[in-house]
């Protein structure tokens, strides 16, 4: 697999007109900075593009990596000269295949792949990405640098998550859009991933699963090592429709794949926010030792949602002992709840924070910290004293700072010490929920 | 009510020192663009902040709102001072009374309203805004004008929930904190809300409740005038021992209230995010006639993942009727999804966005139009033709654009047209599903 993301040579064969998909695709190489050699093929093509010289055809160039978006019957031939020059690693982003019912041509680039031992990922794909080494073979937005790799079934929904993560500041190590998995599938990437060292979490959209029994083996086999969040889709009698996913071999009832998914110790997301939480927490946290939160806070509401939301899921927002009870009467003001949340009032300043949170510390398995400032106030302080806090306790600690531009610095500061900040604490909640349920597994094996 | 949103004098009680509560109050009212008079009022001050004088003390000044923010000891001989001079309504900011479970001090100041038929909201509360006359009588962030009145019983989380509403864009027609609510009520406020002709929606937050039964009855009849969404916290056993709502009348049992909020009509929402979704939804549309949802897309997987999620919550997705496909299949290319949802795939432009919404209109009570754009399309255009459809066919419709800097114009676009967008399908569905649900129940009444 890993010829597919470290290439030295990459041949795009496309329509090299201005807008359409060779176009996009060496603006996307070029623009990112892609350090190996690119090499543009259209038939009839004869001007440059991004300064790079567009070639009718490929015979005479060497390559390591295709990129192929051309109508889908001008391609078993192409593959054909691939065999014959030794090219192995094959993207192919043209649709027609399987998925508007040709399952002809999609066996015959399958016997034509086997016949030479040549990989192919797609067809009917958005293309891949590997942000170490700036190769972006896609028309999508390019992948910010992270250490997430999201493999996705559809395309479409790739480039949308591509766009929010942007919006997120969120990175990615490697994104892959493998489309109809001819040949390339959820198994062979989840073990290249699972030993890629630029990759600390995966994650995953799904529609059908054609080979349940290897994907739950190799997934669990995986989840051993790294975190796999997983969103399956086609839950609902529409979605199946949509997805034709009831043929494959895992029934497609519902509750099948939420205990399946449980087992392999796969973190099943409903969607792509709460995918984009769970990763962004996974990148600085794969371990919660147990399920005693702490909640401090300065303002009650917000830490009342938060602990209602926490217990729902099943964590306990357990009393301070008493003798902890004692030890925070002498630090806090009267009237400041000593209490489960912690409810600093209006007293709740950097030094509050910091002080309660170091004595709690040793009760509670993980923190979350919210902080409601007035338009007057500063927040950037309270961030760099939870980031004191979390590099002197070793406690995860969760953020939900509100909101807006008022905690926008403090925010970034937060991301800077490593603590996630989430928009409520019902967000931090369910990540810390899953986390839980991530590390009480690998506990348990 | 009126008399506290629309004074045309209003003396502010509080420290007029530069950060401090009074000169924060006054900033607001100052550069929020307050028409009438503004008094600061501090005893020992002496120099002008904002333009105006600040008054030693209030003795031969004439107001019709009193805020107050001076330390709870000295409020009770002021409060005389009110009566004495006819002053009727007093909005207590400071903290200090039942809260930190001095009650004798609150009924102290209810037994003083009561001698004079003052009305008091507080204390321990935020403040009140009115988009409307540019009055800010707080501290926080100045809401922007809009239609939806939001009362509060947490001040830090009315804050919170301010600051949000500012990064959304979206307005408030009046805001009210009404914290240890002494005297003016839930009741109070949603019978005033009820006839506002500024306000179309009504969104709550609260804790306890200690008149339940006084509550539904008056929800009961303000929800079939305008839609209130709630979100009522402390569900869980800690999230009740931080309110101390399980005093209220009406038990603790999270059921109870559920079942309660349903029979009066109330959207129960978990959140602020639902609650923003729902309230900007209601903004635009307040029915939706049936439960047959239409989804059209561009893109597979959000509108699988749409799907599931408005099966999972009772919706029907059905699929159009054979004259309805025949008809479609005319206009369509192949290998376009004649179902539902419909997926035009790459053919997914404005005219095939409009043209089948046309077509499909007659078979379905809300649509759900789904958008991804590669990086180089314009989304624009499709929420032109969106608005258009709207405007011809008057069935509801709501957006889901993917995402980001994309698709920035055309949620402003679809804003225009009054199409509410959504980061998610998901999210579109929930807001249909309670739509759905206050259009069902004020039908069978």
């Amino acid at each position: 697999m890993k010829g597919f993301f470290y290439p030295s040579k990459v041949a795009i064969f496309a329509s090299m007109k201005e807008g359409k998909t060779g176009y996009e695709i060496v603006k996307n190489m070029v623009e990112g900075g892609f350090q190996g050699d690119i090499f543009p093929i259209s038939p009839g093509a004869n001007e440059d593009i991004f300064g790079l010289k567009v070639y009718p055809e490929h015979q005479g160039l060497i390559f390591d990596l295709a990129i192929v978006a051309i109508p889908a019957q001008y391609i078993p031939p192409l593959l054909e000269d691939f065999g014959a020059k030794g090219v192995k690693r094959i993207v192919i982003i043209s649709a027609g295949f399987s998925e508007v019912g040709n399952i002809a041509a999609e066996e015959q680039i399958k016997d034509i792949a086997q016949k030479y031992q040549m990989r192919i990922i797609g067809p009917n794909c958005a293309g891949i990405m590997n942000t170490k080494c700036n190769l972006f073979t896609s028309i999508e937005v390019r992948a910010l640098p992270g250490h997430t790799a999201f493999v996705t079934q559809s395309g479409a929904l790739g480039g949308a998550v591509l766009m929010m993560a942007e919006e997120l500041n969120f990175g990615f190590s490697k994104f892959v859009s493998f489309g109809n998995r001819c040949d390339v599938d959820e198994m062979d990437l989840l073990a290249y991933f699972e030993t890629d060292p630029e990759t600390k979490v995966i994650a995953l959209y799904m529609e059908g699963l054609t080979k349940g029994r290897e994907f739950l083996a190799q997934a669990g086999k995986t989840a051993q090592k790294k975190p796999i969040v997983a969103i399956k889709a086609g839950r609902s009698r529409a979605g199946m429709r949509a997805t034709s996913s009831h043929t494959g071999s895992l029934a497609g009832e519902d509750k099948i794949y939420d205990a399946a998914f449980h087992q392999a110790g796969i973190l099943r997301v409903e969607g792509v926010e709460e995918m984009f939480d769970l990763c962004r927490a996974l990148n600085y946290y794969t371990e919660i030792a147990g399920n005693r939160i702490g909640v401090i806070t300065n303002s009650g509401g917000p830490a009342v949602l938060t602990v209602d939301k926490l217990e729902e899921l099943g964590l306990m927002v357990v009393e301070p002992s008493e003798v902890l009870k004692d030890d925070l009467k002498s630090i806090l003001p009267p009237h400041v709840s000593l209490g489960n949340p912690f409810d600093l009032l209006a007293y709740g300043g950097a030094e509050s924070f910091y002080e309660v949170g170091k004595r709690i510390a040793s009760e509670y398995d993980a923190l979350i910290t919210i902080f409601v400032p007035t338009s007057f106030m500063d927040s950037t302080v309270i961030a760099t004293a939870l980031g004191k806090l979390k590099s002197e306790t070793k406690i995860p600690i969760f953020a939900n700072f509100m909101a807006g531009r008022l905690v926008k610095g403090a925010v970034r500061e937060l991301e800077n010490y490593g603590i996630p900040n989430y928009e409520t604490g019902e967000r931090c909640a369910r990540v810390i929920q899953k986390i839980y349920q991530y590390s009480k597994r690998l506990k348990d094996e």
